[in-house]
């Protein structure tokens, strides 16, 4: 069991308080700038807030989770001379922890953390790396508390699980509001689509391949639908464009197995 | 309570028999020329199966759940009288059947169908129209009893239901497809973003305005990790194109308020 002090009270922040103590870890308090977050958030989960930074207790672990442009400024604050200082940035790599800090690691979870849902911590991935290898060890263990699914990442593979994330997450998101302004403009109500968009999602994770998945004209090479939808987007900008590049990285990667 | 029978036995028809039956509607038989598929749809829901559309027995409403270019044909082949007849398909208009036949209809349902998977029937959005009104009525009470989500749609409602459909969901496949190749690419199992997927999804579906859950660098205007992503995906063809299109329509839509 550790003790661990986090530093932050943005959404990350206050799921992590949530987690770690669901970890069986000791979660000795909270740190943040933010009065207000950071007392709810320090009440919620029954531990002490802290408003100064040179009051936060002695613990194993302090992990910093505050937005990437403050987390060099935090890091360099801490006194940690046995402890490790992790962030949980997956834009920046473990050097953004100020170098006087002899243990430094970083954990990052990949995720997207709202408050007040509920989510399954068991099963998000985590991302840990260490400068050393007895900090490693101990982020590996915090680690492992907390999830089923820890791996080795440096920053380089961090910037690839992002890219991954930006197309699997942030542009799915954008699409969805396009196909749902698509059906307000008839006033239907938008929501109408949820079950199909849920099944499609339950059924491409669930495959070993998702382009094996794929359905729709694009992929059947129905020409005489993909037309008729062009002409009905004819008057729009990028829609019209988007349907167009998409469609035919659907159909390349059908003919030529590659994207 | 109507008597009803399927013609075909393919995913769409297999889950309308079961879909009827749990709709408390009679459901006298399955008509189909592929014997092995019919006759074990029938099995499964404990129905009569006919190989011969002669011998299809008299029913309030023929349901014809075959691909698009196989509606006509068997249509032709109905004798109707007093009965209504009509096809499920998005693709075609109610014109598609035979116009030997007087009444006709549409019952459009917006899911993907995939034989052995559960649905939640209730919730699955059915678009109907009907040739005259005492049809319309019929296919009403019918629909009405097979779902809570039933609305009115010309071919037209239909196509840009299409459309919203090929953006929301067989795009939407395709990018986590990309997603999921890049992280295959560093020996990671691509399933681990699942979580972060399945989260994603929930909170879109969920918003009264999904443009609204956009996160993610482009609606940061985060412009230096684009470049870095730009940079990364730099040996790439159609993923560094529709990184870069999804970009500039996110930053477009959040400057302009428009596609």
């Amino acid at each position: 069991m550790k003790k661990i002090v986090v530093l932050g009270s943005g959404n990350v922040a206050g799921h992590l308080c949530k987690w770690i103590i669901s970890s069986g870890n000791l979660l000795c308090g909270i740190y943040s700038r933010n009065k207000i977050k950071g007392k709810s958030i320090a009440d919620k989960n029954n531990i002490e807030y802290y408003c100064s930074i040179d009051e936060i207790p002695k613990a194993d672990i302090y992990i910093i989770s505050v937005s990437d442009n403050a987390i060099k400024e935090i890091s360099e604050k801490i006194i940690a001379k046995d402890s490790i200082v992790v962030h949980t940035s997956g834009g920046c790599g473990i050097n953004e922890l100020s170098p006087a800090i002899e243990n430094r690691g970083v954990i990052y979870p990949l995720q997207t953390f709202t408050s007040g849902r509920e989510l399954d911590y068991n099963r998000i991935p985590l991302f840990i790396e260490a400068s050393n290898q007895d900090s490693y060890n101990s982020v590996k263990v915090l680690a492992s508390d907390m999830s089923n699914q820890v791996f080795d990442s440096d920053s380089e593979k961090k910037r690839k699980l992002h890219i991954s994330a930006v197309f699997a997450c942030n542009f799915v998101n954008h699409l969805y509001s396009i196909g749902s302004s698509i059906i307000k403009e008839m006033d239907i109500p938008p929501q109408i689509i949820a079950p199909l968009v849920e099944e499609t999602v339950n059924k491409m994770v669930a495959a070993d391949n998702p382009f094996m998945t794929q359905t729709g004209p694009a992929v059947r090479e129905d020409y005489n639908t993909i037309e008729k939808h062009l002409e009905a987007l004819a008057d729009t900008d990028y829609p019209r464009k988007i349907y167009e590049l998409l469609t035919d990285s659907i159909i390349n990667y059908k003919l030529n197995g590659k994207l």
